[in-house]
Formats: structure tokens, C-alpha cells, sequence
């Protein structure tokens, strides 16, 4: 039998009991779902999952996407895989009926997502990349447009990509020097070429439909002269079918160290002038349409780091269970039978430590999912906004945290598998090597730390990181009441202390001793911020679980007193490291910024 | 130009400056070498390794041996190199002119071999294997079995392996199931599977010789029962040259994440009944004797770790140099030039955790290797008996902290080259992946905190723990003294004072509370131990570049400013993770103990 790669009773825990979902059908846009819907839609993405996606993993790792007559040839059980998402109508789900979907709330589409991206994450970056592509048309594109591009994409005919990066230009978004001229049609012609294109060509589709960064011509330099373009692979027939080629050409594939079915391209657009790009948004405002898709695109960064610490977590969660090695301390007869890994305390300690990151994480996630909901549809306009800000402020820590924290899960269940983990026969180093790069990409995680310090943490007079501090002290507040979890609710209130107080003696310093030495400061910064954050989602699980403990059947008991032993053992071994990063941080330490390239 | 993949200027500050290696040649094994001579020999390791190891380490990558008509076939190159190693005569040089060698101290040695190391970790893995097996035939075999095997091994025609792991046997040693049955001629008859077996299979030399753990039929049970064994691939001549077969088939090779160009193989010793072993040293001893060999090869992972920790360091140190992305901080004119990465702090951070990893791991192994002269070499008994009880201490943090941090060191460098870093068209992936093993061969990290917290911190009474102590003391009373130290000197104090206090509980403790208690904690007790280890080595090479700073040439003030830097970075950002640590651990934390197989 297959080893688990997701676990449902922790999804319905932290969609229903955690996060109430299903209160969520109480309000008008999701009045037609109940609990049942969500759960049979959960169901059938759960067995699409395991029967299309999860089948080809392995072997999508092996035999990577190649070029064959200048086509993009990819392993077949990607495109049946993607068939019979898109047939099951999971492009569309979150979208409203006319459009048709079945408007499921946030919380209930990342919990059909999370699936897909356990089973196999490289298949699913193909969706998760056209669902936030024809999120952005659907928010900026002229109705023309979205009659054009929506019902293909929605239906999963069409894919989509996000296209930003240049050679020259990577973390420096401003010095994207791809042109746009204007032409008397209304069209652009498009000229300039891109590296690190994922999805950005295959046979997968019947169309592929780039969103472009490109500055029209006289457009000012830097980020403020940029704007955003629809550029399709082929040319749109007016009756929606597609035409002829659009003069994008593909000049090579990457070659990754992991995630590697997805293609990652380089693309050349334009080379013969022929390349027609159409202006999405206001002309100079792309990148205020491109973060629409690009802080959807962090979180589902964040989601899919957890994801794959998922897998590889309860793939040597089984490993442990069955795998005979050794004798307890003590028990050293050496006629006795070996003993499942399991009993040693150090595969313990791995186990834990995976079960608290990627969990952690997996919380954090669906949090910010709910929050998107609650955006969008809480009923007074205070809560709509305090969604938005409390979102703002966490979406650097949900890409970046994971990213870093559950690709350490990963290298521990490697360990737990010792020698064979390091095989390619085990998909645990796969996991590893996919989730390396979800602190590069969509924004490299020294990015999300200049974000977080330099841009959210003083957004709107830091209404959004009081906010956030606020969260926190509420669960605190309402542990506090809780017999069992009282010294979690004083840890968390005092390193919620030390975050706070280190982060106003930061402010307040940078702005006398400057913001480059602030901000030399801002990766450890987050890194102390992100614990506070995961601490939180643990001690807000842990409240559930106490509660529920009381009167729960066996199996539930034991799930709580997993939730309830690995929030100890967040508590224990990781909140404390806040306080000695706040000691360091609250002085502005200056050994980076101080360190000379001729020292090197 | 090639990148640099290590620096000799260092090599020379830790050799010379720090480790007075020039002072062995007063001593009687060393008498005929000199500073010259020394750097001689160094400067052709590294011609020979720029020339015929680094020249394919990415197509060995690439490449990895495969079985063709039931041979392995190695890229040739690898070949090409192993022969120029032998010519120049290095699998000798650590041996007396009389076997062929030019009685090189432990400590430059290692000076040369680090050199293949960082060019190419596949291929210098089979002459770290082959000098090891050399060792341990030199020191337990036969006066025959040395005349037979140590003239090929020490001339580079014969290779040699260290064959321990079983399907069903990995950290737990005791259950290895290979037979050996006595013949009335003396040699005995081996059966028996092995796995993981690196450098097991290929036709790189003359003849293989395995070094096999098996049990005397009728031997007790467990690691009391095991032996060790000769058994070469292919039977000797009286001659000395290779005859028949042996009767060790090859089952398979084994796909590994990274370190892909060293077999891994599997092994079926006498599946015909024809295999023939000679045992080595005498009857259930094995494991004292494979015990030789491993403590050498656990030094030899710590520092492999570290040289590829080292070349990740370089090449992202010249990206960082030569690749313009973005403006600094306060500078964001979008039409001036992009400065190097290298103006950020951010990528100074990152560039900084490097050679504080990589330079104090690179100066323990060092160490470690000077140990090896002093337990040989040092005038008064008790100093050489001092010096093997500080290698004893320090084996298991040799070998697990570089394997953890040096691997951490490559990420840090995959980061620095962003997307690019993460493509197989840049070395950093290639030296992450291959990194990732050495957390798990010799010896699983797991293993070496069991070792070091079950072993040998209580050996002889603790005598070698407080003989380290005594040692990081002597250094922190030594930096005392030199104002600009102080606070550095401090800090180490304190953390010593702290490991050694928590220590002593620990201990205190464990005997009332149980091993199993105690050791539930020893992965976190090696870390922190770790820490202040390395926190240690560089205040000690502090020490040098502080006191050279004054009088030397502006190069060289660069270099030791580097080093003073470095060191300031350890302190600051590192060394006080021991202080939460050591609170956790003083309290024999139960987290992982306590939890329960069903509640994960």
C-alpha cells in the first residue's frame, strides 16, 4: 500500500475545528455550501490526487520535460493529470456560478489544493499558476478581456504564467528592460527576453497566456514604469479559438536541481517584432497588478513548502513505524528482536520537530486563507480591513517561514531513513530537493525580510503589525484560562513582549542610526518574527485540542495529544530562540553591514 | 577563469600561523622536512587537483557509473586522476621513506589532501577509503598481510573499501549476519549481503580490497562477536598480483542524491561458497579495528564537509563580486548602474555565515590532525596521551558539526545565486546535495551524539571532557589579554561555564533519572557542544590575526581583519544559542521521550 503523503484528519481539523469553515455558510456568497458540500468536494480532490497526481511523481523527477523538435515533450500523466483536475471543475471552483464555479470560500479551495500539492507538487504548479493568472485578469482585465481569456482558463483549456524575470534582472524588478510599443491597433509589440519562466512552454494546453512585465516605450525607468501585458502563446481568433503563433520563442529550458516537472524556460519575445502584447490594468500600474498575483503566489509558496514537508514527514513517520533497527538504551540483548525505529527518542525528536514545522505551517497557511475569506465577505467593513492589513503583514513570514523551516523537515526525514533516504529509490530527498527552491523564488526570502521590516511593519503607522500583535495576545490571553497551558500562554506572552518591545527599539534606532542598518538586520528579523507566528498557531491548536480532549473518542485523543506534545515541543525547543535573537537584534548589530568586501 | 575553490592563504594562516606546523620539523619523525619542503609538497596537491580532479567534477555529477556488461563504467577522467594522485606519490606520503613515503605529519597532510576534496569529493573518496584501509592493515594485519596488500595500496594499484552495513544493519552494527567460516587452510569461507558499500565496485584499480565485518560461525551475538576480515576482489598470487575471482558479486549500484560519482554498491560476498577472507587482527576484535578506520574516515567526513562547504563558499563569494542586481539601500535611482550583490548586507550575511562555518570547521579538522601528530609525535607521554583523549572528545563533533553546518553553509550559497543557484548550470546545488550525505555515512549524526554524550564525555571519569574544557579555558585566559578580545574572551568563559555546568547535571541527573533520559537530549547536547567548540577555534584564530594585524602588509590586514570579523560574527550571532540551549537541556527535557507512537 502506498505510504500517505496527506493527512485528512489534520485538514478537517484545521478547517473545521481550528478555523470554523463552516460557519462560512452563513453568509451570503457561500450560502449554498454546508459542511457536506466542502466534504465531498474535499473527497473527490483527495482521490484525483492519489489516482492522477500522486502516480507519476517519482517518475516526473526522473525523466524531467525535454525539447523534441522544438517541442516540449513531458511525460504524458502530466496532461491526463491536469485533464481530470480541470474536468473536475477545480479551476473554476472558487469562482462564482455564472462563471462556473461553486464559489467556494478560500479556506475550503486551499484545502482541495493542499492535495494536489502533496501528491506530486511539480504537476500542480501548472494549475496554481493559472488560477492566479486569470485571478488578475478577472481583477483588472477589461470585460473584453475577460471574456477573451476567463472561460478558457476556467475551464482549464488555457494555462497560465507569471513573467517577470530577466538575466539581468532578478530580485531588481526595476531594471526589467523588456519594451512595449504602442501600435495604432491598440495592441503593444512586445520585445525583450525572460529567464526563469515556469509553465512557460508545453503542449499541456491548447494556449498559454503570459502575463508579462514590460515597459511601454517613454514609460519612466525603474518600477514605476512598468506595466502589465497579456501575451498569449498564440494569437486569440475572435471567435476565442487560438491562432497563429505570437512570436514567442523559446530559447532553452532550465535544468533545476529538484521541481523539475515543472518546465522553467527562457522565452524570447518578439524576435521577429511580431510578438502583440495587450495592456492589462492601467498603463504604468503593472506591478500593482502583478503583486494581486504575486502575494497569491507567495502564499501558495509558503503552502507548497509546507506540503512537501508534509509528504516527506508522514513518509518517514511510516518509515519509523516499520523500519527494524536496534534496541532501546538498556535493552541490549543481542539475541532480542530489533526494534521499530519509532522507539528511539532521537527518531522521536526528528519526528516531532517535522510534525511541529510542517503543521505549524500548515496552520499558518490556511490561516491566511481564512483571513482572504473574511476579506472578502466578513459582514462589517472594520473586519474586512483588518483581514487585508493582517495579511499584508504576514504574507512575507507565510512564503518565507516554510520555505525555510519545512525544507528542514525534509532533510530530517532523510535522516530518518538514514542511508536509504539519501537514495533516489526514497522520494524523501525529492521533497528536499523540490523545496529548496521555495526560498528562491516569487520573491527570495531576503526580499520578504525588506518587506516585512522595511515596508509592513510600519504600514499605516503600523496599524497592521499592532494588529498582529494583538492576534497574539488574545490566544495568549484566552491560554491563560486554561489550566494545562498556562506557561504556554506566559511564553507567548513574554516573547510576544520581546518581539514587541525589540521591534519599536529597532524602529525608533533605524530611524536615527539609518535604514541600511536597520535593514541589514531584517532576515534575522523575520526568522525571530516567524517563531512568534508558528508559536501562535500551536498554542491556538493546542487550545483546541485541550478543549476537545475531554470527551473525545480514543483515535481523537490521541490526534489531540499529538497536537498538544508537539506545541510543548515548539515551545520548548524553538520559542526560546526569540529571546536571544531580540537581544542581538534590539542593538542594530552592525557586524554584516560593517564586513568589507576586501575581508573576504 | 575558473572559480577558486579553495584558499591557500588560508590553508597556510591555519597550517603555519595557527598550528606552528613548521614546528614538527624538530622533531625526529619530521627531521628531513622543512618549511619548504612542506610547501612543496602542497603546491602539488593543488596543481594536481586544479589540473585532474576539478576539471570533472561537473560532468561526474552528471555522469554517474552505470553497469555495463556487468561492469562499472566511471567517467574516465576519474581514472586519469586517481593515477596522477598515485604518481605523484600521495597515497604514500604520510608513510616512512622505507613503505615508500616521505613521512608527512598528519597535519599537512591533510593540508594536501583538502585539496582534492574541494575539487571533487566523488573522486577523492576512493583515496580516503584507500589510505584508511592501508591504516588499518598496517596496523593489525600480519607481517604477510602487510607485505602482500600495503606495496599495491601504497602505490595506488590496489584500492581499498570498509564494508559494514547489511540490508537489515545499519547504525545497529550488532546485527550484522555475514559469516565467516574457517577452513583447514587457514582462511575462512565469508557469506553474507552488504549495502552502501562506496567505492565497492569499479575498474579504477588492480584489485579492490574490501575490509569485511563478519562473525566467526559459533561467535557470540552482537558487536562482541563480530571480526574483521581481508577479503580482496580478486584472489592473490603468491606474487603479490591479483589472481581468480573471489566470488564478490556486485548486485547492484545504488542512485544517490548527490556524491554521485563515487559507487555505492551492492555486495554479495560467497554466494558460490568461494569467498575467501583473512582475518585481521584477532577473533571478535572487528570492531576495534574497524573502529581505527572509522574514527579516521569520521575526521575525514567533518572535513569533507567543511572543503565542500569551502568551495560553495568561494564560488558564491565570486558571484557575489561579479553579478550587479539592484541599488543599495537609500540609493534607488533607477538609472544609475546596479552594484554588485555584494553591496547588500544582506548578502554579506550570507557570505559571512559561510566562512564563519566553513573556516571553523576547516580549523577544528586542523586541529584534529595536529592531534594526530601530538598523540604520535609529542616529546612527554602525557601529552600524547592527552592528545588522543581530545581526539576521542572531539571525533563525534568532528565528524557531525561540519556534516550540519557546512551543509547549511551550501544553502547560504545556493541563496547568494538565487534562481541561477538553483539550476544545475552553477556548482552550489551539486555541493548541497553532495553535502547532505555526510550528516548520515560513518556513522549517522544520531550515532555520534550517543557516542559523545554516552561515551566520551564520561571517559576515564570525564578526564577527556575536562581536559577540552581546560583547553577552551586556556583560550579565553589567553584573549584576556588582549583588550580588543575581551569581550569575546568573556563570552567564551561564559559559555564554557555553562556547557561544563550543564554537563554536570546532565550526568548528575541522567544516573537518577536513566539513560534513556539522559541520551533523549544528546543530539541538542552535540550542538551546543558543537558551538562553543567552533566558538573556541575562532577565538583562537582571532588570536593570530589580532596580534599579526599590527605589523603586517595590507593584504595580509585585510586577511586577518576578515578573520577578526568572522570570528565577531560567530560570537554574535552563534555562540549564544549554547546559553538556550543549556537551559533546555539542564533539565533533561522529557518532550520526546514522552511522546507516544500513536499520537503522531
Amino acid at each position: 500500500m502506498a505510504v500517505e503523503f496527506m493527512d485528512r484528519r489534520n485538514l478537517d481539523f484545521v478547517l473545521y475545528e481550528l478555523l470554523g469553515a463552516e460557519d462560512l455558510t452563513d453568509r451570503l456568497p457561500y450560502q449554498d455550501h454546508s459542511r457536506d458540500t466542502f466534504d465531498a468536494i474535499l473527497d473527490v480532490a483527495e482521490q484525483i490526487a492519489r489516482e492522477k497526481f500522486h502516480n507519476h511523481h517519482v517518475e516526473l523527477d526522473a525523466c524531467e520535460p525535454v525539447i523534441v523538435d522544438g517541442k516540449v515533450r513531458i511525460l504524458p500523466e502530466v496532461k491526463e493529470a491536469l485533464c481530470a483536475y480541470a474536468e473536475a471543475g477545480f479551476f473554476a471552483a472558487h469562482h462564482s456560478a455564472e462563471q462556473g464555479g461553486v464559489q467556494l470560500p478560500s479556506v475550503v479551495s486551499l484545502g482541495c489544493h493542499i492535495w494536489f500539492e502533496a501528491a506530486n507538487i511539480s504537476t500542480t504548479a501548472y494549475i496554481m499558476l493559472t488560477k492566479a493568472a486569470a485571478n488578475v485578469i478577472a481583477a483588472f482585465g477589461s470585460s473584453e478581456q475577460k471574456k477573451l481569456y476567463l472561460p478558457p482558463m476556467l475551464d482549464g483549456r488555457f494555462f497560465g504564467t507569471m513573467v517577470l524575470t530577466e538575466p539581468q534582472a532578478g530580485s531588481s524588478l526595476g531594471d526589467i528592460a523588456t519594451m512595449a510599443e504602442p501600435t495604432p491597433e491598440g495592441h503593444y509589440l512586445i520585445r525583450g527576453n525572460k529567464i526563469f519562466i515556469s509553465a512557460g512552454e508545453h503542449e499541456l494546453s491548447e494556449n498559454i497566456v503570459h502575463l508579462v512585465l514590460a515597459r511601454i516605450k517613454g514609460a519612466p525607468p525603474g518600477v514605476k514604469g512598468l506595466s502589465l501585458f497579456i501575451v498569449p502563446r498564440y494569437r486569440m481568433n475572435p471567435n476565442g479559438s487560438p491562432g497563429e503563433e505570437n512570436d514567442v520563442a523559446l530559447a532553452g529550458l532550465i535544468h533545476k536541481m529538484g521541481y523539475r516537472g515543472t518546465t522553467s524556460t527562457m522565452l524570447n519575445f518578439g524576435e521577429n517584432g511580431q510578438c502583440r502584447g495587450y495592456l492589462l490594468g492601467e498603463p504604468n500600474q503593472g506591478l500593482v497588478c502583478m503583486f494581486q498575483m504575486m502575494n497569491e503566489a507567495r502564499i501558495h509558496v509558503g503552502v507548497g513548502a509546507a506540503m512537501l514537508g508534509y509528504a516527506g514527514y508522514l513518509y518517514s513517520l511510516d518509515y519509523a513505524r516499520n523500519r527494524p533497527q536496534g534496541r532501546p538504551i538498556g535493552h541490549k540483548d543481542p539475541d532480542s528482536r530489533q526494534v521499530p525505529l519509532m522507539e528511539h527518542p532521537d527518531i522521536r525528536r526528528m519526528l516531532l520537530l517535522q510534525k511541529a514545522y510542517v503543521e505549524g505551517a500548515f496552520a499558518l497557511g490556511f490561516y491566511a486563507a481564512r483571513l482572504l475569506d473574511e476579506e472578502k465577505t466578513a459582514a462589517e467593513e472594520n473586519d474586512r480591513r483588518d483581514a487585508g492589513l493582517l495579511l499584508d503583514i504576514l504574507t512575507p513570514l507565510i512564503k518565507a517561514w516554510p520555505s525555510e523551516f519545512c525544507l528542514e523537515a525534509n532533510s530530517q526525514a532523510i535522516q530518518v531513513l538514514g542511508g536509504y533516504g539519501y537514495t533516489r529509490d526514497y522520494p524523501v530527498e525529492q521533497y528536499y530537493r523540490s523545496n529548496r527552491l521555495n526560498a528562491i523564488h516569487e520573491g527570495a526570502n531576503g526580499i520578504q525580510a525588506l518587506d516585512l521590516l522595511g515596508r509592513k511593519v510600519g504600514l499605516r503607522d503600523g496599524r497592521a503589525f499592532d494588529l498582529l500583535m494583538g492576534e497574539i495576545g488574545k490566544t495568549a490571553e484566552e491560554a491563560s484560562g486554561e489550566e494545562s497551558l498556562r506557561d504556554f500562554s506566559m511564553e507567548l506572552r513574554q516573547a510576544l513582549e520581546a518581539v514587541r518591545e525589540t521591534t519599536n527599539t529597532m524602529m525608533t534606532e533605524g530611524s536615527g542610526k539609518g535604514a541600511e542598518r536597520l535593514l541589514a538586520n531584517a532576515s534575522s528579523y523575520m526568522t525571530m518574527t516567524g517563531h512568534l507566528v508558528i508559536a501562535w498557531t500551536w498554542l491556538r491548536q493546542a487550545l483546541v485540542a485541550q478543549r476537545k480532549l475531554g470527551h473525545a473518542n480514543e483515535a481523537d485523543r490521541d490526534f489531540y495529544r499529538g497536537k498538544l506534545q508537539a506545541c510543548r515541543f515548539f515551545f520548548r525547543w524553538e520559542l526560546p530562540k526569540v529571546h536571544y535573537q531580540s537581544r542581538i537584534l534590539a542593538g542594530l548589530d552592525e557586524t554584516c553591514l560593517e564586513m568589507q568586501e576586501a575581508w573576504f
